[in-house]
């Protein structure tokens, strides 16, 4: 199906992007054969880390050539495999992409290079009053490109929106080689297709990203933190569509099930408050005037004891709100060094929630396993991490795939989806179907042959 | 190329969707010829209207057995030629689907045929305390699925987002007869290519929408509006992007130069406010908290007399906030009533916006035409229309091509693009190439090749 790459083909990539950044011993391939989805391991036959757009062209046009296939990859942190070298091949590293080109402080816009880490963004923009809101767990160490390829989100994509309502336009390298741009500085266009959006989103599999023109809005001065404590999961969870009912867009509502405060707590080696309660949310407000929030606040305040909330906690001060986010950041670490584990992104409409928890709790009781729930409530979109944990190797094994199908039939049966922000990538793949009508698969098919007649770039992913 | 339509191609598309919905009488067929588009005429050769999705599919499934064309219409108010059929056959209309199936409170969610009118349904949902922002000028009669296909936008624009920022998911028919759903109900989603945001703005060339999720916004509460008159267009259009940089997103702020007002209160026979000032800013604020807009409209104020303002007039109430807007929203129809009229639809990033109307200016001068601008400047999107006013027919038949290059060239050369919201349709295709380069005009066209092979859908359209 592929060729393998040969010396011959090694040479050839030296000479389009210099001996030095061409890497094939043991150690960079160990490096690049994972990312941080759970125990997969492809390791690329080469990597290579190209300077400019041309060179990515000159790339692909060789790999067309030799039946090679490319996989792209950012930071390394994707959690669905989109950047393993399921097929071997080269792996396309993107570091060198790593400048911040222009942040245009009268238009609210930035054009940026995809290998920039997106924390590194952020905190040049905010220098100057500007905010890039999307923040996935990873943001300290993950690429912008990759976060355009998955369509990142985290906490604030409830208020904000998600990294594709940030991208006015790019410039990609197709797998034939043509170098494109799309979409373009501005903010409203109907010129043609929306290419722009049809790439972000579509996990590497249709072009190669070069560069990214993302529009900015004016960073919020002043935030809130409130945390609150249930008894009962249901709870929990039904007060979020209340909270949003009573006009209120908090720029985060976590959720938190009593068991990922613990894990948190035995790695962070700290105490939170209220860490026996069955679940907590954590909720920030954010905006300009202190005097609206204090308002907000309130009207939380009365929801979430409507919902009998058990304690509710302002943090008063930064390092109180500080100290909260560490505890929601560190969540998802924390779980996943437990045991053996998946974790999937299932996301519904956002009143459903309290049906998705409840539904995953009695699917992990049939088949005896455990699960996990915490993440983006606001956005119905909830982390459901399946731990292997005191099960036994054959049970796991047996039970796994079916549990997770189980939990996808449930997601998708409530108006859902099967990936809200990492990705259907290589783990996810199986299923799809679920969640994706055949006709539609088809077409997704049909599009990439139209970028990707090969299909040398990043296969294996998707479908 | 395409075969023309037969009495028997007619018996078939009865025995699909009723005789009573298939129309080929002159009247109709006249209706059907023209949209809002300025003088074009392209008549179809028979009219149908489908009454559901799996009907438009049996019509497709005809439509390519017979080659012959289909070219979906709305409420014909579109202003780029995208409903018209340009080489005759069939004229899809979506007039049955007039239904909204459902709006769902608690998720802030509605499900909406493609038939309602946009005023419709946003008057719906507001009497649930709900919002959909997208506000064309068209909105007492345009369709929510024209609005799609067009990615319509409107003054709200800037602070809310278009069309596409509203749609969740779609169910669509492809011109392979394929009925399809896309996206979902869910506020985030990477479960495949975004196949929705492919399909919203592609002009009706891709599928033909029968079903929309749409996401809604809480109503805000409060509105308040300053009407600010300068003596240079420059003036006005500086003091725009220095609004935003001041931290203030209004929720429209229009830009008119002296000429627009004067036709509208011609035409509406009323005498507005400094209407003899080179230009006017029109600013809407708005939100839950009045004391918040009261200093959003003070800091408003400082800028625009920061920048030379001759007046500054604040409408107190709700009947002075409804007359100015009258008056905005009267503009277009005024300005082309003037005489034979072409209207362009560029944006640029907003701080490029003073050098876009001065080149306008300089060009209409070097070509003898009349131009009037007038639009949504806090997106940059400024609605040129050139008149042909009391120039002779030889003169504006000789000079009109040219002069429209030249705008387009000067849209490009700021960074911006040649429509902002009304689409390329038929009657911007020849201008294409100055905004976007060959090779994603040929993936454009592979990807509508992989929609739709035998292109029978809506040809002679962008490309």
């Amino acid at each position: 199906m592929y060729n393998k790459v040969t010396p011959e083909f090694i040479s050839k990539l030296q000479s389009i992007c210099g001996n030095e950044h061409v890497l094939f011993d043991a150690e960079s391939i160990s490096l690049h054969s994972v990312d941080e989805t759970e125990d997969l391991n492809f390791p690329p036959e080469v990597i290579v880390k190209p300077g400019t757009a041309q060179e990515i062209s000159e790339i692909f046009k060789l790999a067309n050539e030799h039946k090679v296939p490319v996989t792209p990859r950012g930071g390394g942190t994707g959690l669905s495999g989109g950047a393993l070298a399921i097929y071997g091949g080269v792996c396309l590293s993107m570091t060198r992409f790593n400048r911040i080109i222009e942040i245009d402080e009268k238009n609210f816009q930035a054009v940026v290079q995809p290998g920039v880490i997106t924390q590194v963004f952020q905190e040049e923009v905010e220098k100057l009053g500007l905010f890039y809101p999307p923040d996935p767990a990873s943001r300290g160490s993950c690429h912008l490109g990759g976060n355009l390829a998955e369509c990142s989100g985290g906490p604030r994509a409830v208020k904000y929106g998600v990294t594709k309502d940030y991208v006015l336009g790019l410039e990609a390298v197709l797998p034939t080689g043509e170098i494109i741009n799309t979409g373009g500085r501005v903010l409203k266009n109907v010129t043609g297709y929306n290419l722009t959006q049809l790439i972000v989103g579509s996990e590497g599999t249709l072009a190669v990203i070069t560069k990214i023109n993302f529009r900015l809005i004016p960073l919020p001065k002043h935030k809130k933190v409130i945390l609150a404590a249930f008894g009962r999961l249901e709870d929990a969870t039904d007060a979020v569509a209340m909270i949003f009912q009573r006009g209120i867009t908090p720029s985060a509502i976590e959720f938190m099930e009593k068991a990922a405060v613990e894990a948190a707590e035995k790695m962070q080696g700290k105490k939170f408050p209220n860490s026996d309660a069955e679940a907590q949310l954590f909720i920030e407000v954010d905006g300009n005037y202190p005097e609206i929030l204090d308002k907000d606040i309130e009207l939380i305040a009365e929801v979430v004891e409507e919902f009998n909330a058990l304690d509710v906690l302002l943090a008063e001060d930064e390092q109180k709100v500080q100290d909260v986010w560490a505890l929601r950041r560190g969540i998802g670490e924390a779980v996943k060094s437990i045991s053996a584990y998946k974790e999937e992104d299932t996301v519904v409409p956002r009143a459903n929630m309290t049906k998705l928890v409840r539904g995953v709790k009695e699917i992990s009781a049939k088949h005896g396993i455990t699960t996990i729930c915490y993440g983006h409530s606001g956005d119905g979109n909830i982390h459901v991490n399946i731990l292997k944990d005191r099960l036994d190797d054959k049970s796991w094994e047996e039970n796994i795939d079916t549990a997770i199908r189980e939990i996808f039939q449930l997601t998708v049966s409530l108006g859902g989806m099967i990936s809200g922000e990492h990705g259907i990538g290589y783990s996810q793949k199986p299923y799809l179907p679920i969640a994706i009508a055949e006709a539609e698969i088809e077409l997704m098919k049909r599009i990439k042959r139209s970028f990707d007649p090969n299909n040398i770039l990043n296969p294996g992913k998707i479908f």
